[in-house]
């Protein structure tokens, strides 16, 4: 998938390539159109005339509107938390919320964007798992990994599970229930009420 | 606002009054269609087509898409959970959580569908926030209150805030992590595993 890219200045037959910034800057705009105007509501021609580029040259390049943003997700570049390692469980899990926080207004546009789309498309829902979710999983497992190792959890608290959920949640549910969007001051409310009992830590 | 399905009789001036029946037949054909389709790609022609009336009939009773998308959720028959009583907290969050999930997957199907839309338009904001948080809101506050009476619940546990953001949460996230609807079992073990322990009860 990412062929495309690192053999950017190779003509090769039919194919135009673009060049890699010419293609990161096509996803970007691909990506801000989701968030203004929702999945549904996005056409190739808006695509286009954002990009400059003309319908035919999406078409060849990318083939669908839903492989085009696919491909565009992918590609979005995100802050990778793996390497959050503080030495203790509640302020690992401070600082993944807190940089979680600080994309937390365009995350919840690109979210509610996709929200219906990936419902109807197993390769949206899947790209915007490996975006959102996998990364959050990986970095958590490997936090409660250390925390267990250290003796601040657990190794069969039945919170563990819900981490991810309760994170994904606190940022995603504050428009729906408070008309709000999520900051520090609340998410540190909500470490303390919710995700610190129950995992056990103070 | 209901003015027009009580006196749905009277004819008046140049206003085509429905019977309370086709109108309920054609809120809830619109909650279909967003479900379906999500309210960006739903269009006046398609409520059209599915509830056989003419556009121009559509837009004299209603005026716009969002207006009429706004007033269909306000007529949506919802389960008013505000006679959970069971003497238990525990037991009272159960039950509210078990109603719920009970229309988990169309409920889901229509936030999804608005999710985009609401940022954009207030009253529909306003419209999906009475339809979902307000009835939950105020039956989370009365049966937290009699815990409280009970001595079952501390009167300043910082978690009571959050206990509506959790149960929206533990419907509304399960999709996106795990690409499941949220089930009886699954909420079981969600409430044990964070709200009950969070709350201090059990």
């Amino acid at each position: 998938m990412t062929d495309r890219s690192t053999a950017a200045a190779i003509p090769s037959g039919r194919r135009t390539r673009l060049t890699p910034e010419r293609e990161r800057e096509l996803f970007e705009a691909v990506v801000d159109l989701v968030r203004e105007h929702g999945y549904e509501a996005l056409t190739m021609d808006a695509v286009a005339a954002r990009t400059r580029s003309s319908k035919a040259t999406l078409y060849r390049q990318w083939e669908s509107k839903p492989k085009l943003v696919a491909t565009a997700l992918r590609h979005l570049a995100r802050f990778s938390p793996s390497c959050i390692d503080t030495g203790s469980l509640a302020e690992d899990l401070r600082q993944i919320t807190r940089e979680a926080a600080k994309h937390a207004v365009e995350d919840n546009a690109l979210l509610s964007g996709l929200a219906h789309a990936v419902t109807k498309d197993p390769e949206l829902q899947q790209a915007l798992h490996d975006l959102y979710i996998r990364p959050e999983l990986e970095t958590l497992d490997a936090i409660m990994r250390r925390a267990v190792e250290r003796g601040e959890l657990d190794a069969d608290n039945p919170a563990t599970e819900f981490v991810v959920h309760l994170l994904v949640g606190a940022l995603g549910t504050r428009r729906l229930v408070e008309n709000k969007d999520p900051d520090a001051e609340y998410l540190e409310r909500y470490l303390r009420a919710i995700v610190f009992p129950a995992l056990g830590v103070s």
